[in-house]
């Protein structure tokens, strides 16, 4: 049986984003069975790029419109510089050769590294489906925790 | 043998002590033994809502009076906007009829969660027993090695 | 054979770094073969104090020169007040007789504690070899991965 590796990501930071894909791929190079569990301000990595008309309160508006949309806006947890850092990491990226998060996010997916949203967050901020990119599960804690409790591997990010 | 889970707060944020609690309810509604062990500003989690008079030294008394009195009055790690930001969350939990952190605390002690405070922090910070809640153990690192090296799922947060 | 723990120090603040290296070395004291694997802002934990002549792009050069150089200059995750905070905890640290930063570095070094830095991270931010102490090793998240599948606690600050 492969070995099980389990990801939260709760941070909603492109360094700790990077971070948590690229310890995610590795694992799944690795034939590991790994899985994201995005959570809280993690959640915005999953965003889509564009604005998404949806009907919600008041309140979890206000919240969708001041969360990053997207693994391509998301500031950093260190050196953020009112999102200079943001765009010196990612052209570093480029320079040497190393891939960008929508990248990471792409070839994980393409390994098969589960990526599942915590449906008890979304409710809670207000997030919907149709805001979230393609490919995603919906799932609460308990399913995190069957995961996890089969994992020799769990992080929270 | 029960599964065994442990967590280790640091942080002293309402998410993370949150996402905490949440996974803790989690794992003992799975019947895991669960220990949540609370150092640094995690321990703010724990304070009684009162002012405790005690006897310490005056740096210590600094921190004791710059850092946040218990479950209610913790800031986000992220958009906190100087304390609206915790009442929204609280205002969203009870929207959504999800449990407030002082609600899931009292949860995790009905369900028999290990709440220890790390002694050694305890110390370093000033921080004194007759200031933190009742129910709690009082241990060092070496009792949190002992659970988590038994534990499956062990995380930082 | 022995258990194994491994931590990424992925932060670079002086709080973090503290509990990490208390934790790895209680768990070194108990015979764990314990491995700190540092990327991102944690590779600063363990740059030399002195300034280093090297030969890099602009970009690298201006990262080198805003972060951190070791671990006696390192920030708080909280309350850092402009830098007071650390020479706080710094003096109460030494005021309880407990190890400085600096010490437990030591001390990890002498139980056996594997240091290892990130090198990919190392060339993205620009970090060369001599800027870093004596007595590291250098590793990919492939390494990282074969201990932390071996280990029963793996955490990740």
């Amino acid at each position: 049986m492969a070995e099980k590796t389990t990801i939260v990501l709760f941070s909603g930071e492109l360094d700790k984003a990077i971070a948590a894909f690229i310890i995610a791929n590795g694992a799944a190079a690795y034939e590991h069975e790994v899985t994201i569990f995005f959570t809280f301000w993690g959640l915005n990595t999953l965003r889509r790029d564009e604005y998404i008309q949806t009907n919600k309160g008041l309140l979890e508006k206000t919240f969708g419109w001041m969360m990053p949309r997207g693994s391509r806006r998301l500031g950093l947890s260190k050196m953020n510089f009112a999102g200079m850092g943001p765009k010196i990491i990612q052209h570093l990226l480029k320079k040497h050769n190393a891939l960008s998060l929508p990248q990471l996010i792409e070839l994980a997916q393409e390994q098969g590294v589960r990526l599942v949203a915590c449906t008890m967050t979304m409710e809670l901020l207000g997030l919907q489906e149709q805001e979230l990119m393609d490919g995603l599960e919906y799932a609460g804690v308990a399913a995190y925790l069957g995961d996890a409790a089969e994992a020799k591997v769990n992080l929270f990010i």
